[in-house]
């Protein structure tokens, strides 16, 4: 059984759609165990993250990087980081905001350099840019280092971010949850 | 009298047009010489770099960085680093690929990065996503530190990249123009 | 009267000992009304942000990046930008951990970054590596985007960090005001 | 038999003598395969490199990222990258200069991108700030993404880079030897 959390922010719901579908992603790989934590309630689910093979690190693109309230939540690991508690887990990211480009790219390298920190692995988004997937188009942003979606301004839903881009994070879920179950044995 | 030069590697044409957009931008402004220097002629031209105000960067983004010859030639100006001969001067940047991010943002960073070994002052982009100029959107990919253009597949020319993103190109030139003057006093 | 904002976030003291010598160093450049505003006062104090002519952002570095505050605080900005209310301004940014590089690159580009979005114009460093002022070494990092400080686990005061370290901010500061100076013509 | 390839690019010898330790470390791992493969071979040793389980960057620090050499061998990269040749491959990256932070986290982040565009996977340093091993001090530079080193303005040899960040690269390629193992299972 291996164990994929996600732990996201999301400001006013359009990540955690995007949050959602990396999760169903992720449990369509048979034997895994996937855990939706935001970071609201991150401190409570501390030992869901301790437990955990992979961390899949989420949040909007607010101001060219991750929000305020992800990073406050990557501050309180910390102490983690100082026992070196997640060494060797797996971790992935991804990132919501209006623009295409956005700076978004910024917001994944601040996901990896927290990972790298905690000295885990850093798994890719593994699609080039728009894979088909049945009528799907993935990675129509053209990302490599995690999920880049756009979403509108306008009420989130199952069409908002696009079912495009909902792919492309359910195929991160899934990514990172075979990869777990490889390194697992 | 604002110099501003504008030094550039394409590979295939596309990032030469929007070096020459760039160009135009930056000649609008009165008072103000340009020079487009391709990469291949910046060793025999270093004599016009080193009289700038101004030197705006210009590179395809290739495997999500600057150009092989682009770095190559950035390398050659260490020893202007050493005697920090560029010291004071501005800088900008802009970059063309063929997907939306794909990774653009690290290219923008690649030339930040140059300038300021080279202890300069970079100029922003200066435009709002989607910005309007009659009937030319202006950013469409959301780039604040530099220009962002796409491609097609296909031969460039006055179109490839669009008018939409050479109008961006042209806008950095134009700001970096403004800048240049306003600093000479 | 060009006026520079130092807009800074602290945890534990050492950041702020840098803060005030940024303040000192743009304090020491003839007619130029500096401001120190804690991100905690940012709120109440926004009016003197809006009429700064270079706003100098600065923070520790935590888990790779500017500290949760400090992003917060950023993204409170949101409104600011929206309406492009600080486009034009100078801008820089200074970081302080206890490591020699720690990832401290990171925090830079994410000032920067900030920036960019703000349409502000970024000014380096300025200073080559190790570059002397009387008895102090300045630089001592390698750092060419911002100043970059280390700060001893041990309370923070007149030596920590270090006097170099602070002399390398004081120039950052200074550097700024006289550009700014310069700007207001 | 797992197979890990080191690609790199050494101007003067330095990164040479890092490249060396990382492939010691690699190879002290029972049943790995090691090729230390120089940019200028790689043309030729292309088949190396794809077969290889685990593929380690690395390059000097000019200019604030990787030199001229490696970015040109790494755009020849397009074609193996276009068909996916290295996906699901783990990746990891080393860099050397002679100042302590000198921008070379920008080099990282530039071989990570280039390994994300590659659908690999990225193995991190995996080493706290200082970790000892007898009497050397390993990650001295605080760097989490992967190592890196700093060398005298001298020629290179057995204390050039130290001895301590010969280890820190060691005990890299030891990492992902030991990951290239797990994941052949």
């Amino acid at each position: 059984m291996a164990k994929v959390a996600i732990v996201y922010h999301s400001g006013f719901g359009h990540t955690k759609v995007l949050a959602e579908a990396v999760a169903k992603g992720a449990a369509s790989v048979a034997g895994t165990q996937v855990d939706l934590v935001p970071v609201e309630d991150a401190a409570a689910k501390a030992a869901t993250l301790d437990a955990a093979d992979a961390i899949i690190f989420g949040s909007p693109t607010y101001m060219g990087n991750v929000s305020g309230p992800f990073k406050t939540w990557a501050d309180t690991t910390a102490k983690t980081w100082f026992g070196q508690g997640w060494k060797d887990k797996l971790a992935a990211g991804f990132t919501n905001s209006s623009g295409p480009s956005g700076d978004k790219f910024n917001t994944l390298v601040t996901m990896w350099t927290l990972a790298m920190q905690h000295s885990m692995i850093w798994v890719s988004q593994g699609l080039m840019v728009g894979s088909k997937e049945g009528d799907l188009t993935l990675n129509r942003l053209s990302a490599y280092g995690g999920t880049m979606a756009t979403s509108e301004n306008a009420a989130p839903g199952e069409n908002n971010p696009s079912k495009d881009d909902q792919a492309s994070g359910a195929a991160l879920g899934r990514r990172v949850a075979e990869f777990a179950k490889k390194l697992k044995g």
